[in-house]
């Protein structure tokens, strides 16, 4: 492990597909939901949600740093949005007891 | 379209590996990450982020169909953890604008 001294925290990372941009995963969840009986459902999009652990620094910087990640590698600009989160740590930890 | 008459609302599902297990995909993009110069990166965790539109009824009934979506076809419960949210939808519009 080559990690700084530093405390990590966690950046949460929200990737869609643009509005209009075609989801074919979205497009085979909803027929297999209408295979197995679910009635009603109407649209759906698959995107990802990645959960990074930066090196605590100022909040400004580490949205800085995971929108730079976004661009050059976790997301295709031209056809993905994404939305950064930087919970507190211990709203992150409530989450995760479900 | 076979949608019902009743207007559409958003659940948002968020699908992530439990704890210990082990996740290819985030260990692919933290040596990705390193090897395009990110530095004091973590761990990386990859899930999946789901939106889908269910007939609009009570936040109970819209968790509980949510819920047997995922159990019965989005998550695999043996290795994974899902949580829902349904958000107030004129919150989630004022995310898309990012």
């Amino acid at each position: 492990m080559n990690l700084p001294e530093r405390s990590l925290a966690k950046a949460l990372i929200y990737i869609t597909y643009k509005n209009g941009v075609l989801d074919p995963q979205g497009l085979a969840v909803k027929g297999a939901l209408a295979s197995l009986g679910f009635e009603g459902v109407g649209d759906v999009r698959v995107g990802k949600y990645i959960e990074i652990e930066l090196a605590d620094s100022p909040p400004e910087e580490m949205k800085a740093r995971a929108e730079k990640m976004c661009r050059d590698l976790l997301a295709n600009p031209v056809i993905e949005d994404f939305r950064i989160e930087l919970p507190a740590s211990d709203a992150l930890d409530a989450q995760d007891t479900q």
